[in-house]
Order: C-alpha cells, then structure tokens, then sequence
C-alpha cells in the first residue's frame, strides 16, 4: 500500500490546476452566530462537476500513462465521483465506464451521461458493484479509479484543504464529512502537514456511523447500503482511508438525519447556495457542538452541490 | 422631481460600503453554452439580507439627518425593500415599519422581523398599500422610504452595476429585471454615465407586461396586483424609474412563467446557487433571444434570493 505524500499533493496540485475552480471561501453572518464560532466554508458545491471529488479524479486520469490512457478509466461510484471521473476522462478524450447503484438520483445518471460517461447499473450493495466492477476490468483492461481508496485520488482531495489554508489563514480546526473517507484523508494529509496544530474533526451520519464506531474499536468495521438521505456517504473505509482516519482524525461527530436535513435547508435559506445533504452533515455537527467550536476559527468542506430538485428531502419527510 | 447623478451614485457607494456585500461575479460553462453569450453573473442573492435592496435601503437610512432619523423610517414594499429597510434601520439603530400585503411570502415576513422591523399588513394593491403607509407616516413622522421611486434608493440601486464593470470590464450588454424600476433605473444612471455603448435590457415577465406596455406606449401604464411567480416584480414604473427606463433603456424582454421557473430551476441546478423568481427573469430573457447576444460579453444581475424553501414553483405549478 503506497501512503501518499504532501509532495503528491503539490505535484497534484500542478496537474489538476487547469481542469478545476479554485473555489470561493464564503462566510455567514447567520452561522456564525447560531453556531458561536467564525466559519469558513470552502465551496466545492461550486466545484467542477458540482463536487470535491473533482480533484481526486481529474488527478488519477492525468497521472496515466498514454499507454494506460488508451485502455479509459472504470469505477464504481453512488455519484459524485462518477460524474467527476466521467467528466476527467473527457477532458483527456479517454473512454470511462461507471458501475452505479440503481437506487443512484436521476439527476446524477443524468450528469454522467452529459459527461460522455458509460453507465452500468447494479444492487446497491458493495459485494455487487465490486463484482461487476471486475468483470468491466478484466474485459476492457480499464484503469480502476477507486472512489476513495486510491493514494491518487486521496493526492488530489487534498488540494482542497491546501487552498482553504492559503486563502484564510490558521485555523482551530477543520470539518469535513465522512463516507469512504476519501476527502477526510486528503485533509488529514494537508493539515497534519502544513497546519499540525489544526483540529481535525469528521461528520458523519447517525444511520452510517460505521467510520465512527471504526474510530472507537480501533479497526474498520463496514456497514452495508445503511439508510441516510446523505446519499454520498454510505460507504465504508478502506484501509488507506483508515490510516488517515486513524493516525490524523481529532474525533468523529455524529448528525441525525433530522439535523442534517434542518442544516441543509438553513444553508439554501440563508446562504442562498446548493449544498448535497452529505456537506449539510459538516454543518449539522458544528451547530450540534458548540462547545468544541465556540470562538475559534473553524473551516468547513462544503462537499458538493448535486442535489434533484425535485426531491429535496424537507419536503419528501 | 430631483434626477439623482453619478456624483450621487459615487456618495451612496462610499456611504453603504462598511454595511452592503461588494458581491461575486460568477459564471458557468454551462450557461454559456445554452445561452451562446460570455454572461457574468452579479449575485446580489449572495447580498446582505438576500437582495440588491439593501444597496438603496441603506443609502437612504445613512443620507437622514440626526433629525430625521429620529423619526423612523417607513416604506410598504412586497418583500426584499421591506427586510433591507428593516436592515438599515437596525445598523444606525433607528425604528422601522414595513407594510406588506398579506400575500407576502412567510419568510420574507420572518426576516423583516428578525431584522427588528414592525409588520402592518394590507390588502395586496396599491391603493390600500399608499392609504395604510399615508396614516402611518401622519401619525409617526416617518421618512417614507419608497422601494424605488426615490433618488435616494436609485443612486443605492446603481452602486450594483458600477461593482459590476469594475470587475469585470466592458460588456455589450446588461440584462436586469424590471418590477417598479429601481434596479433597471440604477443600471441605466451607471451604464449610460461610464459604458454607455453598452446595451441595457430590462426583463419582465409576461403576466406582469405593464413596463413593456409602457415602453411601447411612451407613457406609463399601470397594473394592480397582476398574477405572477416573479412576486418582486408585481409593482408599476412610477414618475422617476420612468424617466430612466424611457430615456435609457434599450429594450423590454419578456418571459413567460414556465420560461421563469426552468430559468430558476436551472440556475439552482447548474450553478448551485439560490435565485429568486424574479432574477430568474432576466437568465430566462437571455435564453429566449439567443440572436441579440450570441457571442456578447453580456452581465446579468441576479438580483436576489428569498425564496421560501416550502414553496418551491417546480413542484407547485
């Protein structure tokens, strides 16, 4: 297992430059207040693609070499990382196959097929998309981009929390929600680097608190297809993720699923931008803490933006 | 009738500025491809209290004397006037009444009140409106803050375009919404003073056509209370936004409500920012007539975004 590090994040920093937005750090007069601390929000809801995952994606296709380009990339992915390597792989005019789970948003599918993107459907199971996944690679002879699990990916991820620092300066700490961990990793690896006495701090929802109780018993323990509306994080770690989240992680902070749809909806109201319920996570847990929050400087990863506007979970509850 | 100046522009932007947002400029590749045309989006739903509004609120409330501010301020207004009035008011710490009809939205009515501002609620038309603002300004000695025929909130308004072209340079066009004419009367008093090669459009919606009439007719025509999901453009030009709009601009573009409501819609989805119905007006305007600005460096206004997440129009139509 190769442990990136913070050299692969500049020189990932360098390859991904052209092909993604340096996003907008937003305030808010009204979460700072509800929350009593003075929040950053790094917006990769205005992301490429309308996520993070971005990064991560566009880094492993343009790591490739022109001889493994030739073959395009494959990956299994609930959404955003798909759209992003679909999105990666047509900027280098490169074939990309994604394995989907058919409980996937319309809306994502949708985004994919813009992007020139393949789409095989599956269960929504981890053992199902793997399986499928390999039979596509063993076909095709694709490059297997992993959501998360790929020091290539984890590389990329973390140019985010590089330029969240460049752009505000210290902080007391960092939140950013959990899933497979691909983004939590790449924060822990800028942070514990260039900011070590910064605070690391993982959301992650009540109904998929697998990373949480991984944290607590000291080894991953996986949950499978859990129910949450935070769709982009349903999945489990794995053990690169695991070793980020194990050696650099502060705490994991719990939301229910109520707190994390009442964060979302504030953030559309009075921030008037789009965030996926996985980013409302990050917020439902700082205003669900006050006490570990109260007077410091704090920046929070907006995840994403990729919502179905036709179903918005305040109104479908 | 005094006809407020670019030197008074230049004093309101010096007088507003430790209280107002200098707003983003966004763009999006995908808006650009539909639409044919560079266009540069001025987010003025990313401005305090949620609307442009506030520019003008605020350089009257700062333009009273010791005397006058005394006194209070009143205005009747069908929402974002009412909460950047409101606003105003409680930075220099003066008291604030609002009438607003009873058909405003719940969230409007909720941020006036957040925002320390009275409430007395009228019939929806402007007689009883003026009537109900009449006795109150008798009984308190209120300066009566009207949302847009006043010189005061015009120099306010036209702080938005100057923004604008600094930052971003010469465009061939602007494109604002159109209700009362306080926005379009400011953009026309900065654009025709420092770009005044460049095209202004005011966008109106279809169901609430009086401006357009108006513009056609070469005098002004009234509608009370007409029926459209644009609720911050119900209202009619009046002496002074008439002679802007008569003297400058360009042309009037209409929009139907299903126009308005994908325009909405998408600019949500796409951009993943929260727009009002009503700044929804003037991307669904640009849509419409691809050949007046293929290949245009074009700045839209996005005037606001105050929306009551309950009543989203794609789900009520």
């Amino acid at each position: 297992m190769y442990i990136p590090t913070y050299d692969d994040v500049q020189a990932a920093h360098e390859r991904i430059r052209p092909w993604i937005h340096r996003t907008p750090v937003l305030t808010s007069t009204t979460l700072d207040r509800m929350s009593g601390a003075e929040l950053f929000f790094k917006c990769e809801n205005l992301q490429k693609a309308g996520a993070f995952k971005v990064r991560g994606a566009t880094n492993a296709v343009f790591s490739l070499t022109a001889e493994e380009a030739a073959h395009g990339v494959a990956t299994h992915s609930s959404g955003n990382h798909a759209l992003s390597l679909s999105r990666a792989a047509g900027c280098r005019g490169i074939p990309c196959t994604v394995i989907m789970p058919k409980t996937a948003s319309q809306a994502k599918m949708r985004a994919v097929a813009d992007y020139g993107g393949e789409i095989i459907t599956c269960k929504p199971s981890l053992e199902d998309r793997e399986r499928t996944l390999e039979a596509l690679v063993e076909r095709t002879g694709a490059n297997f981009v992993h959501p998360y699990n790929d020091h290539r990916v984890i590389a990329g991820q973390a140019t985010c929390s590089r330029e969240l620092l460049e752009d505000v300066g210290e902080l007391d700490a960092v939140v950013a929600p959990i899933g497979g961990g691909g983004m939590i990793s790449g924060t822990s690896l800028t942070v514990s680097t260039i900011a070590p006495d910064t605070r690391i701090y993982a959301a992650e929802p009540q109904n998929a608190d697998d990373a949480y109780r991984s944290f607590k018993a000291g080894h991953i323990i996986e949950d499978d297809a859990p129910d949450t509306v935070a769709d982009g994080l349903r999945v489990s770690l794995r053990e690169l993720t695991w070793h980020f989240v194990s050696s650099y992680v502060t705490d994991i902070l719990l939301a229910t699923e109520e707190d994390i749809v009442d964060a979302m909806r504030l953030v559309w109201e009075r921030m008037k931008i789009v965030i996926e319920p996985s980013s409302a996570v990050a917020v439902a847990t700082i205003l669900n803490n006050p006490e570990l929050f109260r007077d410091q400087r704090v920046g929070v990863i907006l995840t994403g933006g990729n919502v179905d506007m036709y179903k918005l979970p305040w109104l479908t509850k």
